[in-house]
């Protein structure tokens, strides 16, 4: 049988930043920065400021920031090492986040020159902790609205600060309860009359013994779902003055006078430029959602291969937990989305890492780079709160005690999937770059007969496929299900299965947009509204496809034995989503029932064709007890089966083993036959 | 426009016990029983404990008790008050279950009068509070192969209770920890060297001062990931002696010298027997988690009804979040399934009252109970876990905050997805009972020609079908989507689908099956495992049919304009479930793809039409701010939104609203082509 080479696999899986990852790892590892269950709150708290103050003594955490703050503008190795810190503590990983991630970066990728030399080196010693006040009580995922003002004061030459009615209030900010000294305000910058939209502000919030500045309150959020070991709170600022040159002005500025200048002339592409800085928050995001979900699988796999209940196929022996379909449908559909999660998160690491480094630095690669973390950090956030579950689940009461993990990561990630972009409405960005990329293709002609002139054209496609594609799969099949099963693996057949469906559902959605009139808002958001839904569902597909495409460019450069098991891996991925949109492809005609029902009895096989790597595949993710810390995921279950066993087995043995009443009336029932059987031979 | 009858749905909803779960409801709204965040689990154990006491004051928890015990046997009302104390504290809700339901039902169900005369006064008291050891270690879903065993020594007239390795440890019992006094044990019963199986044991634990007895070793599980207001623990016993008048000796007794007997031959039934009575626990869970359900919904909905974000349609306002249509099908596919959760719940609640009060007590009627007790508890606490993390994801940050509910009954409601009864082992009996009534089906011949004989019948009735069906379907709509419509709202249709897709997978699964062994226990068990994934989903599937079902009965008693509302509500439920087994659907001929596209765009209508009655759907559900206790449910963020509208008013009034350089940008813009005109015009 082929095997995986685990140790090939897992420094493939380590991928471009090895070496930053395994330095997050050993954080993971090292006690000191280690969760303790069952604190309260305040005290959850302490900890974690405290582990902050080692972090920064550590230095790795700036590791983005430029030499002149103590770090060396590694960007992805930055993110590489960050993620890993998801298994010390979620809280610690975040405000660690909040720090350098937000606060931070805010002040390096919105600021200047002066703003980085007088700034940036007590943020990266922590000796400034910052809060990042954007989101405010009414404004959250429409950040343009925020109701913040920043209005010039020329005489002064300052900034004025301030919250003009209550849903105003900055809300749900890391450090602003307690530990932050100062915060990167977003506010609508208002000079000379003119409101230029939302820029961002340096504003000193307290002293360093922890005294709130004049004009400002503070109130804190107090106990949440998860992350209690971060202080997250709000600011509310009254007339608040702040020197001109705390704008962070790389994109807008003011002079002395008042004047009003950007390097970017559409305050709308402007407003996006700024936001786009902050992608890295959701990159960092899908890394640590992948971490969760293969430390999850680690253990409930590792538990599943010791654990055993109910003799199904003998009187003596118990069946392995793993061992049944059930439990592998569970697990491996989830261990296969988690490679394809891995892989597609190293292409987006990748990408970020060209396009902040400068060295894939163009407008296209920005919004490429925006729309691949807006798809794959929606799906992966979601992905890891249901393999959580499912892997807590699958090891039953044991799953839900504390130190087995699963319960304190799934609080904590949960919010993963509505901060730094709330899933939907980034989902709703992906289908909406793939409508405008879909226009694109027409360029020349007007927006409105090129949008009818498109949708007609894939509407035909889409028809024409109809009868060919199923009538194809139904000759191409017939009477030959093993024909059948080797076409639905084949690796083209998949990816272009995955793109025919983003490409027929554009089409539809565009055909059916293309009434919407352009001079009625109100009735053209309604038709848009009505096609919501249906975006949201391309958008994922296109992730989804994003996710196929990087395992597959994994397989190319595999050992062979590991590629061939790998293989069937990707299949498992590729026919479990297959599975999952399985009406919606008979329905558009692009898979014929019959080939419908092969892909669920192929996710059988395929479940059986990876179990015996079921072990290797969970330990090239290279994470041992010193991680995991779980004592289900060590060998304690397997030797209390042992020993129960040898119990049974001695007693057996010794003749000690009562009878049971089962077998005593199987005996009985035995004999008696035997005996009418004698009584009917002897007459 | 119709409308809801709210007062009408609402007593309705509330059954049969409508005055018994008010009482619990009641409770749910006190203070002194609610759940206080951030306290560590001493101080919530203690808390918890406090409420006990308070709680047996009361009396009502012992509703289900004869007269004897301070009960009046309603067996049903005791359950509707308990479903609603999970509003109050889960914690206090599944420790009263451990005393009353659990423990003191043992005693009550397995013990006969003298135990009742004896014990139960004093459970119901909560003087003695008590575990229910039936748990181990190595043994949770498979009680039969537990190994603590009960000897009995004739001489002494006693049973010696013993953990014979440490696998055989009782685990994760409430009141194990700290304050049970006593424990019905399960164990293996040996008299007279033969083992007659489980039988459950009265074995006191701890002096009324908290000491352990002797031979007895108690430990702590620690923090879990929710529910820590409970004690769990559990026991281990080196040869402790118990008088022999306290085996519960309903279903198997062993007189002074050791002769075993029972009312039950077969040791199998026997053992199901004795399970049987624990139905409730299930039956509770079931109401549990359908009034999680509905609170989660009452708190999301509310609040998007409140909540605005982003101005699609005007320049002026924002939408309301409920008004988006990704918004109305994440909670309001939820809403339906609940309202059918909860039909379906009241339909249990009312079989198990009948069973247990003994108006319908047969064998026949206990199986059904069970059969449905194991389908609807299974789906409706995996619902209750998806709806709470929805209804979350759907009000944000804010609902992650602590004081909006939905994490911490998250994280008490994921164990009710694998406590009394592991919901995957349970659907995987109900799957058994369909091949067991489908093989009944036909009686006389012998098994292995009947289940033959059966597939063939059926996999040439399914496969007739597939052409006919969906040449019948497509027949019927050419060309008229309108009457395609009309028919998917066809009540007939939706339940022939519903019961077909059940027929089909049985019969798929029973002709497959035809083929197992009967003298190869190994292989038979192999070809079942292969099975058990689709066995699942027809479980499933037959869950499904009973919601259905029960709304279609509820749907009948209802006055017309509420009817013809609540048909919407219908209509979404049973086309959410048909578009989510489209692919099965259409690869087994049942739905023509013109009908699954239909169902998509019916799902998208529907949720219109719900729309204006989506305040009216959960104020049926009864739960006010006392019992909700969410901020963000109370009418506090629409005040902030008023605030934040008229703010800006105000400043457009006045003039002091600065210009946007969006504005200045498109008026200069405007001007310019002006100017160009008139240049033209003037040339």
């Amino acid at each position: 049988m082929s095997r995986i080479d685990v140790e090939w696999l897992g420094r493939d899986l380590l991928g471009k930043w090895a070496d930053e990852r395994l330095g997050g790892r050993a954080k993971a590892a090292d006690p000191k920065y280690q969760r303790i269950l069952n604190q309260t709150m305040e005290d959850h708290r302490d900890r974690v400021m405290g582990q902050m103050h080692e972090l920064a003594a550590d230095g790795a955490v700036r590791a983005a920031f430029p030499e002149s703050a103590g770090g060396d503008s590694n960007h992805g190795g930055n993110i590489a090492a960050f993620a890993e810190l998801f298994l010390a503590d979620p809280s610690l990983q975040i405000k660690a986040g909040v720090q350098y991630g937000l606060f931070g970066a805010a002040i390096l990728h919105l600021g200047t020159a002066d703003h980085h030399e007088r700034l940036l080196p007590d943020v990266a010693s922590f000796k400034i902790p910052g809060a990042f006040a954007m989101t405010e009580k009414g404004h959250g995922s429409d950040v343009a609205a925020i109701g913040t003002t920043a209005t010039y004061d020329a005489d002064a030459q300052e900034f004025v600060i301030h919250t003009p009615y209550p849903g105003a209030k900055k809300e749900f900010l890391g450090n602003a309860a307690l530990h932050g000294q100062a915060a990167v305000v977003f506010a609508q910058l208002i000079t000379q009359g003119v409101n230029h939209g939302v820029h961002a502000f340096y504003v000193p919030v307290r002293t360093p013994e922890g005294e709130l500045l004049d004009g400002i309150v503070a109130h804190d959020d107090g106990f949440k779902n998860g992350l209690n070991g971060i202080d997250n709170g709000g600011f509310t600022f009254t007339n608040v003055r702040i020197p001109r040159h705390d704008l962070l002005n790389r994109y807008g500025a003011v002079d002395a006078d008042g004047t009003y200048s950007s390097t970017i002339d559409s305050p709308g592409r402007r407003f996006f430029t700024m936001l786009g800085t902050l992608v890295q928050g959701r990159v960092s995001l899908d890394g640590s959602a992948v971490v969760a979900s293969k430390a999850a699988l680690s253990i409930a796999i590792r538990y599943a291969l010791q654990r055993r209940q109910f003799n199904q196929s003998s009187d003596e022996k118990e069946e392995l937990l793993l061992d049944y379909r059930s439990h592998q449908r569970r697990l491996f559909t989830r261990l296969a989305k988690t490679y394809a999660m891995s892989y597609s998160h190293e292409v987006l690491l990748r990408k970020f890492d060209g396009v902040f480094s400068g060295a894939e630095d163009t407008p296209e690669s920005r919004e490429d780079l925006e729309t691949l973390a807006a798809g794959l950090k929606s799906l992966s956030t979601w992905h890891g709160l249901d393999t959580l579950q499912e892997a807590r689940e699958a090891c039953g009461g044991a799953g839900y005690m504390g130190e087995n993990r699963f319960g304190s990561w799934y609080e904590d990630l949960d919010i993963y999937t509505t901060f730094e972009g709330d899933n939907t409405v980034l989902l709703q960005l992906v289908g909406k770059r793939l409508l405008g990329d879909f226009s694109k293709q027409f360029k020349g002609a007007s927006a409105a007969s090129l949008a009818q002139f498109a949708a007609k054209e894939f509407a035909g496609r889409a028809a024409a496929q109809v009868g060919l594609h199923v009538v194809r799969q139904d000759m191409h099949d017939m009477g030959n299900p093993a024909r059948a099963a080797r076409e639905l693996r084949n690796t083209k057949w998949q990816t272009e299965l995955f793109e025919d469906r983003i490409e027929v559902m554009v089409a539809d959605i565009a055909g059916r947009l293309r009434k919407a009139p352009r001079d009625d808002k109100a009735k053209a958001a309604a038709m848009f509204n009505d096609e919501q839904n249906q975006l949201l569902e391309v958008a994922r597909a296109w992730a989804e496809l994003q996710q196929l495409n990087a395992f597959n460019a994994a397989l190319e450069r595999m050992p062979e034995a590991t590629r061939k098991i790998m293989t069937y891996v990707r299949d498992l991925f590729a026919m479990t989503m297959i599975e999952s949109h399985s009406g919606w492809y008979q329905a558009n005609g692009l898979l014929s029932g019959q080939r419908a029902k092969a892909v669920t009895s192929t996710i059988e096989r395929l479940l059986q064709r990876i179990r015996p790597h079921a072990e290797d595949l969970v330990d090239a993710f290279g994470y041992g007890d010193d991680i995991l810390r779980a004592p289900i995921a060590t060998q304690a279950e397997g030797k209390r089966q042992a020993e129960a066993m040898a119990h049974y087995s001695e007693l057996r043995e010794s003749g000690d083993l009562p009878v049971t009443e089962k077998e005593l009336r199987a005996k009985a029932k035995a004999e008696e036959k035997a005996r009418a059987k004698e009584v009917a031979a002897a007459s």
